[in-house]
């Protein structure tokens, strides 16, 4: 019985993804889903990206959180248009909430909107949010193992970003296992490593930004 | 529609959490949820006290995770009885999965239990499993915001472990801030400090567990 009322209630969120995609299709919108899990560093890759294409790509930004208004304070700073969407201690975003989100951005200046999922491996991958592209962020203190752990999320990922990695020295993170259970799940993977603390990664990380909300949406 | 779904399924678990409770009472044995962020190290900090409450204390290990059996391999190279909780991708463990745990578990030989939840700083605390005692982990790489934006778990902890202390003087970690934070949701909580990699703080996490493991089961 849990199952179906499940199915159901993807099915309602479904349709508003659909919604959502032909709003941003007309808009001329590229919407990226960004997911990790808690404090793997989307806000800071969105706050170098922000700083980064600043003049050149119209960036609007949804921050999704389960309480706070932290995240959309700082991407705010970056004089960026953000809303953000409290869950209320729910563990993913939903195409409703989105829905509701972008009716408070001015998408008709825009040419990227990134949204910030809730921090969590697990829930948001089994959402559509009507996005174009989806990113999912992994920390290199994390460890090696997070792909065959969360299988679904890095297999249904266009890009995959490895943060934090600043940090390799001071952790037993074997790139080799991970890029070996990432071939697994996906061997055409895209991965860009970075590091919000050196730069190191930042330019690759904007130019794919760059480069995929320079792709026409297709109609 | 969908509240009222929830919260039926909700009273079934709590039910068999009763159920689960008076199960470990009748066999005196103390039963904690660890909860954390996918790899904040909660398996690494069990490897640590199985280690070093060999032979002192009788540990049994429950495995919550999405897909792999890579946690219960871990623990079981310990020497301790382990049972994996495989949730097909599900974010959290319930009451019905633990249940069907215990029962591979000897637990007329076994003082203390601890059920390592799956990865998510969300879902998890939602759902009693029958544990006597609530720990949540969270590492020093996600930052030191995560009590305010998670605040139902680090409420609900009796025990608050700050994981990877070795790798503060790399981060832009507050820990004023992250203390200020834990003390508005509680401001009685106890925190212990600890890296896996140096061993700090682990004497103090294994006496935490001895302390509680030895306190007589309330009928």
């Amino acid at each position: 019985m849990k199952f179906n009322v499940v199915q159901k209630v993807m099915k309602v969120n479904d349709e508003l993804a659909a919604h959502n995609r032909t709003r941003l299709v007309e808009a001329d919108v590229i919407a990226i889903n960004m997911m990790s899990a808690p404090g793997s560093g989307k806000t800071s890759l969105i706050e170098a990206a922000a700083e980064r294409l600043k003049g050149r790509l119209a960036l609007g930004v949804v921050e999704g959180d389960p309480e706070t208004t932290l995240d959309a304070e700082r991407i705010s700073r970056c004089d960026v248009p953000v809303v953000q969407v409290q869950t209320a201690g729910g563990c993913h975003l939903e195409a409703n909430l989105v829905g509701q989100a972008l009716d408070h951005l001015p998408l008709q200046e825009l040419e990227l909107v990134i949204i910030e999922n809730v921090g969590n491996l697990v829930c948001p991958v089994e959402f559509d949010l009507g996005e174009t592209v989806r990113v999912a962020v992994v920390s290199t203190p994390e460890g090696h193992d997070k792909p065959a752990k969360y299988p679904k999320l890095f297999r249904k990922a266009d890009l995959i970003v490895l943060n934090k990695i600043d940090l390799l020295p001071y952790l037993e993170f074997d790139i080799a296992r991970f890029l070996d259970y990432l071939g697994r799940l996906n061997p055409e993977f895209t991965l860009i490593q970075t590091s919000c603390a050196t730069g190191e990664g930042i330019a690759q990380w904007t130019d794919w930004l760059w480069d995929t909300a320079s792709v026409p949406a297709i109609p």
